[in-house]
């Protein structure tokens, strides 16, 4: 427990879950400081795609769907505003009609946030966000991924262009942001452009569960694969909501049929506890083909799931 | 088999499915009388949540899902309207603006019913229903409950209330219009308010199944458990419709992610086959938030099972 | 006012406009019978178009819209439920597989209707609907027709079939159902075709309002143009939603933009009071295309102002 | 020009629209200040309806639709951020299990705010809310009224209670915190519950422009009207969203087709231009039932020419 | 590997997948052709059902969802277009108001089809469109049947007609059009009308696997049952899309709850590689009803699925 | 009439407007071609906005829209496919990555087009659009241009580029693509960033009509004025859907209410019947936005009336 916890949650006593402005879990919009230990951020930049747009609006819809999170987990018992000052704070810039300034704005945002000693936990956006997150926070050596996707985001090129949603893993590789070998990418699935769509990841010594292997062996062994793969090294976790089944997310660019499902999702974030975990993103909520709310509602509930694991470490590790 | 059987729903042959008024599997409207079996009965009262109302639709969306329902049941066989007279007698009274009131009013519509010798099963309504429909009921001694839901509604008092959606069965408890060793709660999950909010229960001897459970032990031995629970005794089944998971339920105030499935419901509530079952409830259907309509066919399927079961049982005590 | 009034809306003070089955203006009810002045009817039969289906599920959801009305209109003052006995009589029997058999059953029942003396106001179903109406209650003679429309509806044949929601008035025509000089329709747009889509009306002498002279010449001459044309007369009206504009009416088979408005049904209606009325349609609403709900909501509105007409014509006539 | 402007929109060359926190026009989110001008409030209050709910999320709603507005009017020019300090002051606290309660908590915060010196335009809730708004702003003396609204809202009880959203105006003009003869309704239309639903306001003086009288004068003769009645002295606008033509307004819980345009409210506000004006409010925009957003939208852009005209008063009276 | 390949999906690097017109897998519009291997074909037809229309307007919604398909399988890494001449041939003639008539211009068309020597593979409609398909490809001997289905569609006649999607198969096997001893039906369940609805496919040797059994066997049992009932003779594929859970497939007629999942329909259709097919059909998807898309781009999904097996299948017979 | 009319919609009594694939008006789908006369093409471009994208799925969502329109037009008779050879040519290629590149391969596109002899109406896409267009067929010299619009699209800049859907006109006239003064803007309102928004299209000579002058001289005024303003010369229309009040058109990126009605631009459009037309385009329309399909049907029949002018037009000059 901090002895100094400055931010809480609106007061449901007082402000019922429906009232007042939507931040993420409602708690205060805040700036960058070095006294916010867990940063919520939206990156509401969706200029990496090829196919459907609208994660841009991603950030705005899930802390709309937050409100309806409390404040403590009914598994686990974590009490994440009680162990760590938890803060909205905002979005990162963007330029909408420059792509390149985009990745750049996130980036020098996220070096600002990484130096005041903030965690980011982030609502992107597409699946370009990690890059500029991971060369801002992942200077000082390279992270362990946990990769949630149907997509293995891989590619050399997309279109002639070499940064957008489906190259951001090889990109990092490159840069020496994440260390393959402690890289494992779960749910791979979904029809492919040519055969050799996942190779990289392969090649480099990813760790591939694709959704056959993951139905074969079991949540439970891929949960063990997960700590193997990541062991005690600094990790970020981030996860594509189109890794979930196309049942629980409609609202993206690319829903994928036959993935895992919410319940899937919750039990591997929750044993990532006791990881030392450097931040997490959840990408590609597109909340105009998500008319039931479903998929932003999911997106609010794992962005608690990692709040909580990640608020377990950092107290864990004062 | 009745010999006087005197509600049949409209005959297909001559009014297809989509054809005239909507009512409950599209029996006839009758009012509160003896010669009602099972009586069906909307509860459109939405005052006792704290989140976001709406279930006051619930009866009128569930009357037109139940169009697509048909008369025999692919399982067990059952044809309740070949055992019973099973009638819809509309809604309970309700006034709007007093919420007092409007308790008041439904605890005495169900306790005309219940002199009636009709076993009411009802379509709320928010989760504060079961309360009026118990007092009304259950006043010649405790029943035992199966209780679906994600929360465990067992708070003490809610911003300063003590009837509202979120502390029905305490006061049922209080009250001894439920046995709490004859009380089994299945589904609990969902983020917390405080670390007690499910610790009622278990102080007074409910059974409580959270999702964890029930993943870990399977569906069976949760069958077993309910079984074993509830006994011989008379005994209601109240079914918070946010106890399934949320891609069968976002039509409702808080959906709650990593339930139980349809499949899973529709299996336990035929467990229930052969059990002395005093009536039924389905709450927390609100439409607006149902685009696709998926709960509220959830709600008129889940409803014909727990009419078969119920029919069956009258029948079988006969 | 009538000394035997039966049938009254549900007591809003008791069962509020949310609460209990949907029937028109939550009006009883009842069978075919003499005691009925006025029969609120649904047809749900959509098989006589050639592009979009639904208006089957017609009835039920201007049943459910209809729940928003009150008992009194504002501006005329007509208490059409202190005026006349109405009530929802149901649907009319259909066979969804038999197209000539449902036009047989639809006629038949009105048949029946027509000889128990009720007049009848029908929501559709496709506007193949008033052909079996009118061959029902127009048996003693041609009547007038105010059809308001995009369409004249009135070509020879469609798909090599003579029955269709395209032919019904050359039908009522030629069968002499209808007096082609005491027909007026209103609203005619949208492309064609074929260039002599309409004139098969002109050449019989029908008054074809086309929106461009209902523009020229404003809604007051189109008001007198109603009265001169159909005068004293026994008349009937027929509204296929579908003349009014796209921006009301994207809830039916055939949007066509560029139409009347709302108010102007309304005022065009209200114009017909102290006409001799025997019967009126709405048809074309297809609640699937509608999810505002203003299609629906445009329909009970303009049932309401049909009813308010025809219960003073046909108390006036007491 | 304020010499000490301290809030200002989000700048969208670095925050794009769709970026960051959703509040009133992007403005920060402030506490209850003297030195706020103009306070924008939410109160999602909706306990006083006897049809359909939903309004409690309105003020959420309207906050998201704001992010379509830019900085200054149109026809006007007005600059209403480089005229007054402005700013979002969050809803006001609501008890959704207690009417009374939550009347009483929101006046007693508008009284906070009227002492602090701000001039409130509030997003509700249903149309009850006007009523604890006016009991803390009107206590110096009544004000006149312009109030825009397909109901009269003058009932004097409903379903046995005073205080709801049908009942506003009578307890206003019996508390005398409004003077009925400066006080105009505009929009009057909707079926009746009885034949005196709008009569009192006839009784104690209101001016009442019914849809018929709108359409007879005209909309510049309202106009007209509207300055004859109110006058100079201090005046106060609330605005149910219902008195927009249903095309416009199928987001709230009672929609009424035949009413006014958006284009003629916003000339109808901006036609107050000059006046006294010490608040106001919109109300009754229900987002479930808004699939289009095309409510919400109407919500924000009538709340912006509210607040052009009330900072162009503000600023004339410095 | 084809020498002459004709057919290719339109290419996204230059036109992305959201671009150009809609064909099914954005291959070629092609006429009937003996250059076609594989006919993908649309079937408009929905006069054959008795509650819900709307599958007419499945093929144009198929094919609109089926541009997020790329061009290799991710599991099999069968390459469809690189083995077979693949193309879209449009949609089967209808007459929208001649039932008899559309069956028969179907059954003509596949003859035509047939005669050619493409391989169909077709999107209803409703399920009677396989009996006009089968009725001209199955000419030469009775075929197999893989039939997923949550209704047997074995009646022997539905509102007094014999041709409807609820008697297709039994139709089927009385002209010796398929082997029931070499059909499998799965997914059964639902509510039914009368005790034998489904007796008649047990009663002529059809193997029928209800959700009980699937859920008793599992899923390899049961694609070990697909494969010992088909066994090696010429096999049909006719796909219900209502036999996926409802949480899959609102999008229909009939949702019915408690089906398999997408994933489970995936592996049984991936099992029927090496199958002798010459056909397959996915029927009853209504977009209209589908408003998050999930049962038009399942849909989409499961006939990717079918043409990998039958693609592979053609090619190992060449 | 043209002698070798080779292109014809689909015969209807073949195949119903439902079916088959969707191109604008089920006119076939061709390549770049001498033969066409007008090329019907879709330019899915939306990387020009800042602020919600989507209108890369616009030509999509009209293609499928325009099933819904026949072959002749109502009020002038024109029957454009009985007087020019008119065709869907697809989309102009795009690359979703690369800005800069996607304008490029749009003009390059149209100035293949603009060389085969094809007038081209296009559907957008963003209102960036028209510049591409503009520089491949205005390079002969400048052309006129009839603007339907809420917004000026002249700024100089937008976040720092000069490329984007709010500078369009602007480069145009700097390029001399267009002459001001044979340029009207129609429709002009919205909220503005800046004072001086609007102001250079006045400063170069353009005519600008705001809504308040629409409404003040009325429509019949503003269609002489685009008479006067555009002469006889050669004259380009373009529609930004947002021009529509928003009632008619939420499914675009920047809805503005207030505005003109479809009847309004129906008959402005008319009024070009006789002018030089060399193209027109249709942008901002962004399905995704639009859930009752209403902005999509606007734009379709916006089309067809464009489509009616220029067929007349070019039918004139041969």
């Amino acid at each position: 427990m901090r002895n100094d916890l400055r931010f809480q949650p609106l007061d449901a006593s007082r402000s019922p879950r429906f009232a007042d402005i939507a931040t993420f879990f409602r708690l205060p919009r805040h700036e960058v400081n070095a006294e916010v230990d867990i940063a919520l951020v939206g990156v509401p930049f969706d200029m990496g795609v090829n196919y459907r747009s609208g994660a841009r609006q991603g950030p705005a819809a899930v802390r709309e769907a937050s409100r309806a999170i409390r404040r403590i987990h009914p598994t686990s018992g974590i009490a994440p505003f009680a162990l760590c000052n938890v803060a909205d704070i905002g979005d990162a810039p963007i330029n909408p009609l420059d792509m390149a300034a985009s990745i750049e704005l996130i980036q020098r945002f996220y070096e600002d946030l990484h130096r005041s000693g903030s965690v980011p936990i982030s609502i992107g956006g597409d699946h370009t966000v990690p890059l500029p997150i991971l060369r801002a926070i992942a200077k000082d050596g390279p992270v362990g991924i946990v990769h949630f996707d149907s997509h293995a985001d891989t590619l050399d090129e997309l279109l002639g262009t070499r940064v957008n949603h489906a190259t951001t893993f090889r990109r990092a590789v490159e840069e020496t942001l994440i260390d393959p070998r402690r890289t494992i990418q779960i749910g791979l699935r979904g029809s492919r452009f040519s055969a050799d769509d996942v190779a990289y990841g392969e090649r480099v010594g990813m760790r591939l569960v694709t959704m056959d292997e993951f139905e074969a062996i079991g949540r439970d062994a891929v949960i063990a694969e997960i700590d193997r793969v990541t062991g005690s090294g600094r990790t970020y976790v981030t996860f594509d909501i189109d890794g979930l089944d196309a049942a629980y997310a409609m609202g993206t660019g690319v829903p994928e049929v036959g993935g895992f499902s919410v319940r899937d999702a919750q039990m591997m974030i929750r044993s990532l506890r006791g990881k030392h975990l450097v931040g997490a993103d959840i990408c590609e909520v597109a909340p105009m083909f998500d008319p039931t709310g479903q998929t932003q509602l999911n997106a609010a509930n794992l962005m608690f799931e990692l709040l909580c694991v990640i608020a377990d470490s950092l107290a864990a590790r004062r």
